[in-house]
């Protein structure tokens, strides 16, 4: 993620030179030394630490950006804050409701400007059904239905832990789809949809032990292979969420449909350039489903990059929340979705792990929130 | 259904010419005398009755086949079993469980051939889906998931009740989706993936109130206007379902995906003629979902229709099954689905609904079959 | 053919029972009397001929139906008019303009009901197009463009002639995709989009010489494989249509797609339950291709099948040329294409098939026709 | 397309370290210094300048990147060559075959470093489809075709020249979709498929006068609206190619599509992440068109963005253009297409206008080449 972040910086400004700030790059930190330069020489960072601490206490750094597994991210979140810096967070916000409810107490307690990388928010065409929904062309709400899958992980000789595999590593990880993959679904989803109530999950680990890369040795598999859980929305519209890295033949199909009474929409990250969108007021005789291109200058963003056909790519969403950030910083506006707003996706996951393991339904206690 | 069932009756001998038995519409039952006497005469059929006992009690009749609403299924074929009759039933087989176990054990005590429409098993594609399977080409299963979206009793002031809306009605439908179309959902997934051993279920009416078209008077609705469920397999795959009749913008999306450790399958009733598969022992850099177009000769059933390109449509599989129906009673194999089958399918609506009402996960008791 | 036609007969009285008229099966007939024989058993046809002259002099014989290679349409169809009786004919009309013309004269002077099996423009999904077109919602028209692609000839030891492949013998079929396929287009075109004018075309032979099933000889390939023509419009618009049967991986990939001022529509035989439409007059951010699956009691011919959703098939399309022409017989008016509109289309492919010898632009000397 | 240039060459570094060379943005040109000022703003070049023969004079300068309009391109790169600057030019080559050749003889002479911007050469997919057909998968080629179809100038109102609108202007475009659209359709065509080598091609012009911006007066229009040619390749495929900017829903849809005896691909501008593959070696019942989702470590150019299943966009093709050149500056081969190969693509063209205008075909004299 440290190459999607530093993309964003480093590009925002050619794109949207209106901003009345621009980001520069001070310092990149990761643990080894010899890749921590690389990487700043690679993107041209000023400096390079090795000790997180360090980045935290120099004078000269107004924000600090956490990309690291999920484990490290309470700490440095609370020391950041604490410091005064501004603090952008990599999803999900924490392994655990306890954990995330920390980071946003300090956060609050510091009055520090934050936001959380849910980056889908900023696909335009997921940007587009949110003012679709917004102008109230679906009339009442009745489905909801989203799912992330992937297939990488079928092999079961893939090791668990280390560098690139700490996402199958419930230490490092907290969870395995739920907090990767659905979290995502689930930041859509509340900010489209407004807040789930209650859930009933099942989990599945289908690959039940994996050598560990730290110790070598084959250990049991903590972490939730697939989810699928069901639930209501505060409106009344009924939930579906699946997600799993064991769909062959799908690399990172997010998707999601919204069925109103009027209207509906859906979207597809494999094709995210296009947004599906019906409007039963149609005439009868010519109504379908149409597929939006949304590359267009009146449509979210677009203004900002080519002629209407020409397609952007993943990487351009979090050059949007860059943007977007910077903004907020002018404007005051908190940028969404905030660190409060990512521990209400934090409780759906809790919600859904904890009736996962129970096999009974669990209130999520989400906050109502206006996203 | 009628039509559709009639239709099958009178096309099967012109594309099946090899079958030995052919079927002669000797008589059409319905209770309003100037309707099935219209339909008679629009169909052929040689004679008319407005009490199907008296179609029972005929000699020159050998098969009855049952298309009435759900709540007529149990008597016409109860009775039609002990008067020695082939029995072919309209899906699902019965209200309930217990309707349907008596309709079994009636059919098995009689010893007569039958069998339930659950006539997707013959679409080309969804039967080439099975030979894919059954060849072991997915190796181990990890997901199956399927929905059956449509969205024709969204307008709150359609009725429940009477002639072309019993569906709504709780008395003469039994359930409202999970009878009508997850049923489907289900005959297809047990015979694709095996038994379906427990269930976890939310349902929804989103309209609580409707006309009755009997009283004239505002009453509530008994059926479920949706449901979703979570599902363990007997094979360790995790199995996802939703019907809705609340899909803004679907008229009979029906669609089932499987995930298998090699391959993966899915299919749309939307788009029938089409099975997707996508083959990971494909060479990599050209690996991707194929698109098979399922109207060559030598992909079922599809040396009996046109050339190669050209398209079947939804009838046809009625055309199918009875063309499997009469070659079984030459061959003296049964014809799947029996009510046997269809009764395994029985046992998991009623597990659906039964999780749904008490918010529990429910054992299907689903015994084990190779269909 | 035969079978094709034989299920429209069969199948109209019960899909449109308010016609007037309703088809007797009196008589088939082919050379060989076994062949026949089996036939007319399979589809219930009353009697068999194997001399075609015999059919024609019968009393009890209003209509002749005639699926003969090419090279017999002619000789057929002019006694049968002279004969009295109404005419149906295969598509294309006739080998040659010349042929055409006679066959015109003679339908003219007998003043005998007649047309031509040009059955595309009655899938539902076409007719549609048709509807939307004279709506005027496309406004000026720019472009026409069709194809139609298949890859049945590739292998070079397929025989040209003999009873299945007289389609490669230039003696039997007169041309090659350009009667077979392009003819097709082209009447489609016209219909929906008015007179082409003039043409320049490329035609290809891609394998010379194959051996012929009847002298069982190597002999030089007369039709042409492949064709490409772009041509105007009488209203101005840029028409390019293409075919072949070497185009791998496509077995009858038909598509049109006409591109107006305000609007397009698009549609492929592939899927051809459904239209693509785009209509420019869509608020813009919502703007997009709309897919319309052609299957609602309100758009054409649909109210005569099934619910919502549920697909038709590629012989629908005769069942409806049946029917509108049973209904031409109780209203008095023509039933298009008529041999005098497929007249027209013949002039386009004389044209096309002079413009690729002589590499120039040919004029058609289309009349100009409201179908 | 300055900004697509600058950010190929800003971006190039991050994800193609291992590059020996890497750009440094030293100067920009236009004609108005403000405008020209701002732009080095945003983009971070070190200087600017208003007359680009300054640039070429400039000893800190290397390379010359040319992004006027088409009537610039010859002047400022034959003076760039002889100064000894690597030169770089957008496509078309130049606004006539005789402006190109004089391009291609000053480049030799001096010996220079060269390359056309010829962009979707390198977008993934479609550099896949060159491994894949020179692999020999395809067998022996009977058909290309490829269209480019816009929709951008159906609005009479829109005037011709000035600032973004030049490509109206046959003055300053030399043609319209010929050169503009067609060019890249040809480009990739006979690097795909080798040499064309005879065209029969028409032209429209479907707005005949337009206000002028430089004169504020209607002025007939020069450029071509739209152009169908068909054509011969040097292997004996036929060829089919059509542009328009007249076909209302499409924005850029640029597609072609490649016939060979044992497989065929196509690639779609839209979806630019996806190829389509049908491999007639596939067992036949499971044998379909493959989606190849070309996002995978394996696939061109994908092990520098972001994990499998994550989409990039327009804009990477310029990203990858600017990493080969730099390449090939390190290798001394040369940067594919050179001018001398944008001169083969610059001669079709030609030919296909003047084709057009004398209703004849032509032949292309196009050199054979193996891209």
């Amino acid at each position: 993620m440290g190459r999607t972040h530093s993309n964003g910086y480093k590009r925002v400004s050619n794109f949207f030179p209106e901003l009345q700030y621009h980001p520069v790059l001070k310092a990149v930190c990761t643990r080894r030394e010899d890749r921590v330069r690389a990487f700043a020489n690679q993107w041209n960072y000023q400096s390079i630490e090795t000790d997180w601490k360090n980045v935290i206490s120099r004078d000269d750094i107004d924000a600090v950006d956490i990309c690291t597994p999920n484990n490290m991210h309470a700490e440095i979140a609370i020391a950041a804050a604490k410091a005064g810096k501004m603090v952008l967070c990599e999803k999900p916000l924490a392994r655990t409701l306890a954990e995330g409810q920390e980071m946003v107490n300090a956060i609050e307690q510091a009055g520090v400007k934050n936001t959380v990388w849910y980056n889908y928010r900023r696909v335009p065409a997921v940007t587009l059904a949110k003012q679709i929904i917004d102008s109230g062309k679906l009339g009442r709400i009745f489905h909801y239905r989203a799912n992330f899958l992937q297939d990488w992980t079928i092999n079961p000789e893939l090791p668990q832990g280390g560098e690139s595999l700490w996402r199958l590593d419930a230490d490092a990880a907290g969870s395995g789809v739920t907090g990767d993959l659905l979290a995502h679904c689930i930041d859509t989803a509340m900010w489209l949809n407004g807040a789930i109530v209650d859930v009933s999950a099942v989990t599945e680990t289908f690959v039940k032990e994996r050598v560990h890369q730290a110790s070598g040795k084959v250990q049991k598999v903590g972490i939730d292979d697939a989810c699928i859980f069901h639930c209501h929305f505060q409106n009344g519209a009924l939930g579906l969420f699946e997600s799993t890295r064991y769909a062959r033949g799908h690399k990172a199909l997010y998707t999601f449909e919204i069925n109103g009474e009027h209207a509906s929409i859906r979207w597809d990250l494999h094709d995210l350039n296009h947004l599906e969108y019906f409007d039963h007021a149609d005439d009868s005789i010519v109504r379908g489903w149409r597929t939006i291109h949304v590359t267009d200058g009146d449509q979210p963003y677009m203004d900002k990059w080519w002629v209407p056909g020409l397609s952007i790519g993943y990487e351009h969403s979090f050059v949007h929340q860059v943007a977007d950030f910077l903004k907020s910083v002018e404007t005051g506006e908190p940028c969404k979705p905030t660190f409060k707003d990512a521990l209400q996706t934090q409780k759906v996951c809790e919600a859904v792990l904890d009736s996962a393991t129970s096999k009974t339904w669990k209130d999520t206690d989400v906050e109502d929130f206006a996203n």
